[in-house]
Parts: C-alpha cells; sequence; structure tokens
C-alpha cells in the first residue's frame, strides 16, 4: 500500500519526490492536452455545455488511477486561460511558471504557519519577505509587520476590523455601544466592493460605509472627503477609516493618497490603502510615484496574484506599526502555549484571521529572487504600454468609443452601434460580449461606469500577460467590432 | 524574453508545460536534497538557527535562476514533515502525492471562482463535488450549497455570520440594536477558539460566546446547554447559534449531536457543527456512526487538509438550505451583472466571503476519483487504529500517563516524573517537548486540559500519517521517556 506508485502515497517524506514525478507528468500531460484541445482562450459553448461536460466525467463509476490525468485535461480544457493574449478580462494573471514550481514545494511539504513546529522556515521566510515588502512600500520594516491573506477582500477586512477596534477600544462589543460611537467607514463611490461587504461583516452595517464622490478620473475628491466627514460627526457618528484606493479594479485609477493621509491624520481615524492592484506598480521605476503617499497608511492592502504574477492566493496585509495588531492577539494553549514564545519560539497566529495557513510567501520569494524587483517592474512596464496601445487603437477605430488614458493596465471601451439610443448600445455590448464567451473567441470584461440610467456599460481589457504583443491586441479589438457588427445586425434585423 | 526557459515564461497556454516541467525538476531535486539533509521529521537547532539559514539564502544578492531549486531545498530542509513517523503534533497532515499533483494543475491555470468567465470548468465542478459532499453529510443534495474555505475557522465564522444574519434580519447594524436583542452564541468549553475570534470579528464580542460545560470525556454537556440557552434569554439575550462541535481539536472528542439539534430547534436557533476534525470520519464506515445526527445541522464546517490529505487549504462550509446565504449575495456590475445571470451565467460570489478564489475543490475531487470513498476510509481507519496502538502502549508504560481512550486519531498523554508536584510535571513535559524539537528528534504536539493551576500540560500526538507503522509509534513513546528522563534528571540536578 505504501509504494510510490500507489495511489496512498504521499508527496512529503524521502520518497515524495519520487512518488511525485510520475503524476506531475500526468499533470502535465493533462495540461497540455486540455490546452490544444481548447486551442484558444476559452472554450466554445458556454456554462450548460461546461457542467455536461463536467459531470461526463465525474460520474465516470469506479476510481482509478486516470482520474487525475482526465480531470487536469478537463480543468484545462475548461479553463478561461489568462495566458492567452484574447483574455483579457479580469485582474486574473496568467502565473510564471517559477512561482508555480515554488507552490508546488509548499503543496508537497504542507506547512502550516498557525506555529512554528509546523512551519520552521516558512515562518522564518515569511517573515523575512514581509519586511521587504514593507520597505517596498516605504513603511518603517522593523516596526511594520503583516500577513499573508487570500487577497484583497481578506486584507481589506483586516484593515476595517483593525481600525474598528483601536477606534472603539479593545474590546468590541457592538451591540452595546453607546449612541453617538457608531463607526463609519469612507470610501470613494469607485473603491472595490469587499468595503460594503466587510463592514457587514464586522457587525457595522453595508450603510456604515459612506461613499466619497470621485472626479470624472475615478480618483476620490478630497474636498468631498472632507465634507462627508464632517457630516458623519455633525450626525454623532465616529468616522473610524478612510479607505483609499491605489488602483481601482476598473479603471486603475489612484486616490489622491497624500490629501487622505493629512485629512485622516487631522481626524484621528486610520488610513487603509487599498492596493490589491496598483500596488505591483511599486516594483516599476516608471510607475510607481503614482503611488507616492502610500507610506503613510496605517495599513495597506497588496495581491500579487494581480500585478505580480502569482497564482491565487498571494495577496498581502501590511500595518506600518505592528501595534495596530493588539485585538487580534490570542493565546491557545496546543499552538503558542507562554513558555514556548519565552523559549524563543516565534507564533504568527495573532497576525492572521486564520489559523491552518498555508505559506503563500515562498512563491513570492522565489520570484524576487529569480526575476529581482527591476525583473518584475519590466512585466509591469509591459502590461502598461499594451495598455497605452490598446487605448491609442481604440481612439483610431470609430466603431469603438475609449475612457480616457489608462492608469495601469485597464482600458475601459466601448462597441458604438449606429442606433444612438444608449440602451441598444447597453444591449449591444453585453451581447456581443457573451457572443466572444460563446464562441471561444475572447474574454473580455464588462463593467458599469457610475451614473444612473442606460448607457454605462463597459467592455474592459484587464492588460495583465506581459507576452501579449501590441498585434494581439489590434486582433482582440478587431474582433470586438466584428462581433459588434454582427449581433448589432441580429438586433436590428429582430429588435 | 518568453522561451519557455526564460524566467519570465508561463505556465499557462500552449507553452505552460513545457516551461513548468525543467522547473518541476528542480522543485523536486530540491525537495529531495532537503528531505536528506534533515534525515528526521525536523532540523535541529530551533528558531534562531533556522532564521539565520533564512536569511543566509535570501540575502544572496543578485537574482537568479537558481532561487527556485535553493529555496525549496531550504523549504524542506526547514520543514516540520508530516510525512515524517515522528511528526505528529497537529491536525497538519502529510499530502497525498496525487492531490499535489492535482493543486499543481490550478495553480498553472489560475482559475479565479468569483466569476465564471475566469473558472468555467472549475465553477461546474466546485458545484458537483458540493453536492457530493452534502450527500455525504446527509444533506439534501439539490437544496444544500457551501464554499470550499481556506479552513474551519473561515468555515465556522461563515456559519456565524449567517446565523447572525438571519436571526437579527437581514442588514445588520449592531450598533443601532435595541437592547434585549444581544446576540449570544453557544459552546462547549472545547471548542475551537475560532469561535471566540468569529464572535470578535463579527461584532459581538468574545464574551457573546457562552461556554458551556464538558463531561470528562470532553463533550459538551446538553443538559448545561440548556441551562445556559435559559440564563441567557433571562438576561435578556437571543442565543443565535449553537456550535456543536464533532472532534475537538485535542482530543477528538464528539458533542451529542442529536441533543444539541434538538435544542437548538427549540429555540430556534442556528446548530452550526463543526466537524473541521472529525468530518474526515464520514469517510469510514467504522467511525462514522459517530457523526449521527450533522445531517441535522444548519451549517457545518468540514476540513481535508486535516481527515483528507490535502494540502491546505481544502476547507468546506456546507449550508442544509441554500437560502440561508441570503445576508451575502451581492451583485457586481464587472462580476456578475443581471443579464449575464439571465443568460445562464452562475456566479459563485455570494458563497464566498472572498472575491478572488482558488478552485481547492479541484484536488479533492482528483483525490475521490482516485481513491474512492472506500479508500479515503480506509486511511481514516489506519489512523485510527494508530491511534488506539498508541493508547495502549502509553498505558503500559509505567514512565507514562494516558488520558482516555482516543475518539478519532489523537492520544493525550505526559512523562511522569518522580517528583508529585504537579507544576514539576508541567515543567518537565514543556521542556521534553522542546528539546524533542531542538534536537531533531521528533515533533509531538502540546496542550493544556481544562480546568485551574498546574498539573494542566499535557503532550498530544495526532496521527494522520496512514503510513506510519505500530512500531513507529513505540520507537517514538521511547524518545519521549527517553528525553522525559533527561530532562528530569537535568532539572533535579539543577532545580
Amino acid at each position: 500500500m505504501t509504494g510510490p506508485g500507489a495511489p496512498q502515497a504521499l508527496s512529503g517524506g524521502r520518497s515524495g519526490p519520487a512518488a511525485l514525478r510520475p503524476l506531475l507528468d500526468e499533470a502535465l500531460a493533462g495540461l497540455d492536452a486540455g490546452a490544444r484541445l481548447r486551442g484558444g482562450p476559452i472554450a466554445p459553448g458556454g456554462p450548460g455545455e461546461t457542467t455536461r461536460q463536467v459531470r461526463q466525467v465525474l460520474d465516470d463509476p469506479a476510481p482509478d488511477s486516470t482520474a487525475l490525468r482526465r480531470l487536469t485535461e478537463l480543468l484545462a480544457y475548461g479553463a478561461a486561460d489568462p495566458a492567452d493574449p484574447a483574455c483579457a478580462a479580469h485582474l486574473h494573471c496568467p502565473p510564471l511558471a517559477v512561482a508555480v514550481a515554488a507552490d508546488l514545494a509548499v503543496s508537497a511539504l504542507n506547512p502550516s504557519q498557525d506555529s512554528w513546529d509546523q512551519a520552521p522556515a516558512a515562518t522564518a521566510l515569511e517573515t523575512e519577505l514581509l519586511a521587504e515588502l514593507a520597505a517596498l512600500v516605504g513603511f518603517p520594516p522593523a516596526a511594520a509587520a503583516g500577513v499573508l491573506t487570500s487577497g484583497g477582500t481578506e486584507s481589506n477586512l483586516m484593515g476595517l476590523m483593525l481600525a474598528r477596534d483601536r477606534v472603539l477600544g479593545g474590546a468590541v462589543e457592538l451591540d452595546g455601544l453607546p449612541a453617538g460611537r457608531r463607526p463609519r467607514i469612507l470610501a470613494s463611490a469607485a473603491a472595490h466592493f469587499s468595503v460594503q461587504r466587510a463592514a457587514a461583516l464586522l457587525g457595522l452595517g453595508e450603510r456604515a460605509v459612506l461613499t466619497v464622490p470621485v472626479d470624472r478620473d475615478q480618483r476620490m475628491d478630497a474636498d468631498a472627503l472632507a465634507a462627508a466627514r464632517a457630516g458623519a460627526v455633525r450626525a454623532g457618528e465616529t468616522p473610524v477609516a478612510v479607505v483609499a484606493t491605489a488602483g481601482t479594479t476598473d479603471t486603475g485609477a489612484i486616490d489622491p493618497l497624500h490629501r487622505c493621509a493629512d485629512l485622516a491624520r487631522r481626524y484621528g481615524a486610520r488610513l487603509h490603502v487599498d492596493a490589491a492592484y496598483g500596488g505591483g506598480a511599486l516594483f516599476s521605476g516608471r510607475l510607481a510615484p503614482l503611488l507616492d503617499g502610500i507610506a503613510r497608511a496605517d495599513s495597506v492592502s497588496l495581491d500579487f496574484h494581480k500585478l505580480g504574477w502569482q497564482p491565487a492566493a498571494a495577496g498581502v496585509f501590511l500595518v506600518r506599526h505592528r501595534e495596530s495588531y493588539a485585538s487580534l492577539a490570542r493565546r491557545a494553549a496546543y499552538l503558542n502555549p507562554a513558555d514556548d514564545e519565552q523559549a524563543g519560539y516565534p507564533s504568527l497566529l495573532g497576525y492572521s484571521l486564520r489559523t491552518t495557513r498555508r505559506p503563500d510567501a515562498f512563491k513570492l520569494a522565489v520570484t524576487l529572487r529569480t526575476l529581482g524587483r527591476a525583473g518584475l517592474g519590466a512585466l509591469v512596464d509591459a502590461c502598461h504600454d499594451l495598455a497605452r496601445h490598446a487605448a491609442a487603437a481604440v481612439r483610431a477605430e470609430p466603431a469603438l468609443e475609449g475612457q480616457g488614458e489608462p492608469v495601469l493596465t485597464t482600458v475601459l471601451l466601448r462597441y458604438r452601434p449606429a442606433d444612438p439610443d444608449p440602451a441598444a448600445a447597453d444591449l449591444v455590448n453585453a451581447e456581443l460580449r457573451r457572443q466572444l464567451l460563446r464562441t471561444g473567441t475572447a474574454v473580455v470584461g464588462r463593467t458599469e461606469i457610475p451614473g444612473d440610467g442606460p448607457g454605462r456599460v463597459r467592455l474592459k481589457l484587464t492588460l495583465l500577460n506581459p507576452h501579449t504583443t501590441p498585434a494581439d491586441v489590434d486582433r482582440l479589438l478587431a474582433e470586438i467590432v466584428r462581433h459588434g457588427r454582427e449581433v448589432e445586425f441580429r438586433y436590428s434585423a429582430h429588435p
């Protein structure tokens, strides 16, 4: 039962590597076969077809050793592959092969960072890496602290939880709060929805998030922030945090970080900077100045599974002062007894909302040591160049309409039908996007620009593949126009 | 810059598998070298030594292509390897090689389950797998719903959040709650600390958790539960949830699930069953009856990175009725616009607290299709047999003292020094455990049994390696005795 070829073979120990080798060959063969069968960025057919295919493979009765290969082929065939230049919808990056290989080592050894004796080297490695990332942000590395997270949503939650707990005092029991201390969070209209979700989870209610208007470039209006804060105080509320976004999901807009920091400091609120998207720009000499002021934040979110080419998850949460973590401290007799800590055994338990925790820092450390900060910066610049090319190409194409100059690597656009009715444009753009998916032609994003009524639907290219060429982008835009015309014709023939 | 051998090569697309192959060879070579160098369950030396080694490797100046191999060797050397029979401290399992190979495919393709167009096959696959797991628990598969999570901590949080929101009404704003609606959670004294952490995160405060006494087998006392609930109601509080544990972290004790379900139903509270540890017993024909009653829960936590041999994370959260998820529903224009859903594009966004989400279901689906439920059950039984052997061996060894019969795969024990002072026994057991770590001999767990004062420290073996033999367990116990004697002698010589 224990041979390396047996289905019960383990990935660790002395025989782990030998047990893994043939299985990795199976997985690679499945990935290869699935990618070839798919051919393009996504398999044609749509959700119903995918579900049928999955059921067919899963319904196979007896368990057997071909499952790994068959299911991997299915996963690869049924992927929206961000490594394909025509897959450019979301902040869903194509990972670097070296990061993926590093992540394999983590899976094989399965360290868990809730206690040192489950992850000795991984504990030290995360601590060192976080000090490097703190320096990248401009936090004092010796005072800063943080943790790897599942992504911006968890990092934003942590920032807001610590802000709530600091301003309201240690043991928060919201249901016992005196009136007049209702906590409020200030974030722009273009901030990520995870801010509202965090407020709900934290027991503050989504309405605790006061939405600050944005300027026409989707940046928070700092004067409006000051006014919103003053209004809250007049209403007897307590603004506990300002969330500034460094790279909004839809346009990459970066809020005025220095002004946000000035206002937060003056009011005694915490400044949390959501740099889940924009944080990767810190690697680029050209783009890093856009994030000037981030070092003044109390806490930040960074996601290296966005502009960082890591497989998910590679989120990072950092605080400028480790004291901010006070309310998350926790002693568990089975994980971090006091006398073990006195004897020098470190514990990361109080830095995370999780208990079991995979060392997602490892792949990022390997990537940084393989490419260097400059190597990652070059990838960021390549994507930024692509976005600028795409925006220019959109401007040059009469059938398309653009939406400003890209800040990071995202381009908003829409197909412009002959019918001037804005509702018609929404219908055509939404359907052309689905048609691109259904035909396996392309995966482009979709969103809505702020405001009311029809005419808000936009297509979105999130360019995160540094190997995509300008010619690839041109082909993708040509497909959008071609399918737009087809959908428009169909709708005008059968309205 | 784009060749498969280049450091910037991607893991996806047509050239991904070829780019990955040499890098996986590097990772395997690093794993092999690190495991050989380590030799045993953990490297000798302790935290200071590990940190020095990590700094030495990370401080290497210029980035280069040897980083993957060097850092992987470091990670493997500095691992506490659960595949070694002498590493038996925590619910930290040695993963199956087939699950690790499956996880590689996920990393390479990097699907993200926050929208269908980032993860077509993965979306369908998770949905199907969750229906299978719902059936395993006894939930009606067509009505149930759920999501993969980072572990029991996140799953418990979700269960308690949904209980809070259901009982208190949709848009929770705790700071505006009228007195007399203070939400309370009932959990046993042996429940996992993540229950208290969830209460704090949810804005209820840790004191919202009312601790119900346990019997001498660490099971919740159902009469005490009824009394605690009645006391809360008299105090004008609202018990929103009962948390029953199916497999406590320290002893594997399983609360009386039917009685908990009866009481929760009678009181209109939600029943959340934390089966993060015990859930794996559902695969075993022999042990599954211990969890009888779990099907009556409103929600459950299962962790297949414990009794399930998956690399972390493989947590599962399930609800019996998908309507329970109401308060987490969320519409985001860039992820799940209404007309896309009408057109048949499914969205899993409302099932998770996260946005970006790696398909952790995939490795579990591959494992189930490779070994089958019975194959996994055999692994569970093998670990249960080991625990029974260990408990018998402890009873037979006069220098050791046991603590009841194992329920699942965990055994509590302590070294019995000649000095009858309970404080002396605590010191010796704590130090002997650190000495086992420091000398690279063994990784055994440590905890404290409930109660006050000294004499509470226990050593813990969590036996999760199905390939460990009874002779391995005997050797491990002999080392505990040998080091216990040495520490006792040292302490009595230099008290």
